[in-house]
């Protein structure tokens, strides 16, 4: 590893710079942490000649310096900073500086080791998340600076915390982006899979391995304890239900039935021995769906729910398909609406970061009133605690749920 | 009380009109329930001849019937939308369905009977809020056309729940806008004040008659049970604390000491009682003092908390007042920030409606940047599910609630 990529403060001045132009600093002086490509004065100091994941100082268009960042000329954010102190090394130490704020907070939310460690640019660690399965840790690096410094982040996870193990899940379709292989790999100890997480006093296997992402989504915590609360004695249908985090917790929360519906044969059979695990499958059903020719069924059946989960995985990956999304959401909402009993609950959640929150709220505005039902918002919920968002960082923010009361016009 | 005031559905095609101008139906068509008065015709329709709060049908400008209004011409808000449908009578019966609707989403929320019943607009009952304190109901009506409604309210709310007895407090300073006299009258039973409530479990002792608006601010209740499972072990301060709803809740939930700051005498000792009601008041304070003045002597003599609360009352009244109050809404934040430990929790809140949830998030970025600290939020909230949003009268959406976790930068 070269001095570049894992400095000490001592050697921080004989980093390489690069130059903004005019006006340019603006987002990194607001608290944000990307640099676009476009952004760089190349002809002072061109993007070409450094490697993927090099340190560099960031400086104004005037020569101030900014701070430290890494950079990936083949990216195009070309560069996040790391931090704005020009005395700070990045090294173990600075990465357990980082992971141990990032722990005071988590420690203050939860009394059990089961969350969201670190979320990239929210803890000041852009590109990386980790998520925490009691003594197991999840990382994800999905950046070639922060690859390069993941060596670091695994020795402070070590020195702070410990873990039986620490799993590399670096499969995120954003590598790509930054010219990056997807791999899997157990870097420390051994990995039993599934682990036993807990979330809101329920348990759930989990497959880091195998599964979506670092195999859990702690996003939506807080919005299934409401979910649960509500569900005393009535039929919840949860859609795209995956491994059943929501369904469970519904029929923990006393619900009178529960059916999961998912594409995925292998996503309901964990979601299926999730239920068994919490005493509860005998009053879940698992149904192998497309999701659409689902509502389809049930609404020529008639068939009545007293709440809808609506959790899509992101229908919009990519800004331009917009169009297609919304009218997607738009479908799926208006079919799920159309199987709930008078007075029912609809929760709608969008993890697309591209369906901005205002847009889910008008969709569900316009598809109440095309059906003339009456609907309120009696809880807007976003990511958990754990995920928390950067004010200035408007990409740390993706996630909306909607809990629609809906009710007859009269 | 004419038949204009209170109509049968068999009379309702005597009811007079009240023509739009081209296109100004939009906004009622996209669900809202507002006319503005320069969007009547009132070369067709004249507004004058209308007594204030007298029923009328609702035209297009093509003269289609959009739903049954009251109307107040002396009102900048010259007609609310009361039924879409042209065959419903807007009698007891009416309040009842309503009713109804509203009580069914409070009933799956809540365990307990304390409650926002009645949330205006976004519970189909423009003008109107009712809170329940157990079997003590309070009413409030803020337009000329409620008011003369509020028979049938009061009415239906006798048939559907028997209340012990019923106060309205009609001193909303929004009735002077309908040209409305301000009063209190105990209009069923007696009252015996203060009514003891509940709130996530801790007990409060409120003023119906004496106390701001209806006594009890149910708006706030879910960031206050997130706010007490914060608390254990740590130091509280509880600016504009008022009768001590969220002090109280993080003494119960734990916390070493509550100290709670507030210019009302009054205020402080309901506050202190309160915490004597739930056990907690040996490890509260009670400051009265202006915040601004507390907050400068606190960080003067080097004070420290481990959570903040600001939630002033509306510094924002009136749309030109803006500036002023976002300087306020700065000063105050920055100087809860000043007396945090590292790592502390600034719950800051605003409830005026012309302080956009987007000003505020700017504000909390732009003043922890000028700070150089780690800003983050680890949850938005608004108001509690009994005061739903609908989601096409962003009139009915005001308050904002930050939780942000304010690190050292490193």
């Amino acid at each position: 590893m070269s001095d570049y990529f894992s400095i000490s403060a001592t050697v921080m001045s004989q980093l390489p710079s690069i130059r903004l132009k005019k006006n340019e600093e603006r987002r990194l002086r607001g608290g944000h942490s990307w640099i676009f490509s476009n952004e760089v004065d190349v002809s002072a100091t061109p993007l070409k000649p450094f490697g993927a994941g090099e340190l560099a100082i960031v400086e104004s268009w005037r020569g101030q310096a900014l701070g430290v960042a890494y950079v990936n000329p083949a990216s195009l954010i070309c560069a996040r900073l790391l931090t704005r102190d020009l005395h700070a090394g990045i090294d173990r130490i600075f990465f357990e500086r980082r992971l141990r704020r990032a722990l005071q907070l988590r420690e203050r939310l939860y009394s059990r080791p089961y969350y969201r460690l670190v979320y990239g640019e929210s803890d000041g660690l852009p590109g990386a998340v980790v998520d925490r399965f009691g003594d197991v840790f999840v990382v994800q690096t999905n950046t070639a600076g922060m690859e390069t410094l993941q060596g670091h982040l695994i020795a402070a996870l070590e020195t702070l915390i410990s873990p039986r193990s620490i799993v590399l899940k670096n499969t995120s379709s954003l590598r790509a982006l930054e010219g990056l292989e997807t791999y899997t790999s157990v870097v420390r100890g051994a990995l039993e899979s599934p682990v036993e997480i807990e979330e809101n006093g329920a348990r759930f296997l989990v497959d880091p391995v195998g599964g979506q992402k670092t195999g859990w989504f702690f996003d939506h915590r807080e919005s299934r304890a409401v979910l649960a609360k509500l569900s005393n004695g009535i039929r919840v249908l949860d859609l795209f239900s995956y491994t059943g985090a929501w369904g469970v917790q519904a029929a923990l929360g006393g619900a009178a039935s529960v059916d999961c519906v998912d594409g995925s044969e292998a996503a309901l059979r964990l979601a299926e021995e999730n239920g068994g695990l919490n005493g509860v499958a005998d009053k879940m059903r698992f149904v192998k769906d497309d999701v659409f020719e689902f509502l389809k069924r049930a609404r020529e059946e008639r068939q009545r729910y007293d709440v809808v989960v609506v959790d899509p995985p992101a229908l919009i990956k990519r800004k331009k398909d917009v169009g297609q999304g919304v009218e997607a959401y738009r479908r799926l909402n208006q079919g799920a609406i159309q199987v709930l009993a008078p007075g029912g609950i609809l929760v709608s959640a969008s993890c697309s970061f591209h369906l901005q929150r205002e847009s889910l709220h008008d969709l569900l505005r316009a598809t109440g009133r095309s059906m003339d039902r009456h609907l309120v918002f009696f809880r807007r919920g976003g990511q958990a605690p754990d995920h928390p968002v950067h004010p200035a960082i408007p990409e740390t923010d993706y996630l909306k749920t909607f809990f629609c009361h809906i009710g007859e016009t009269l």
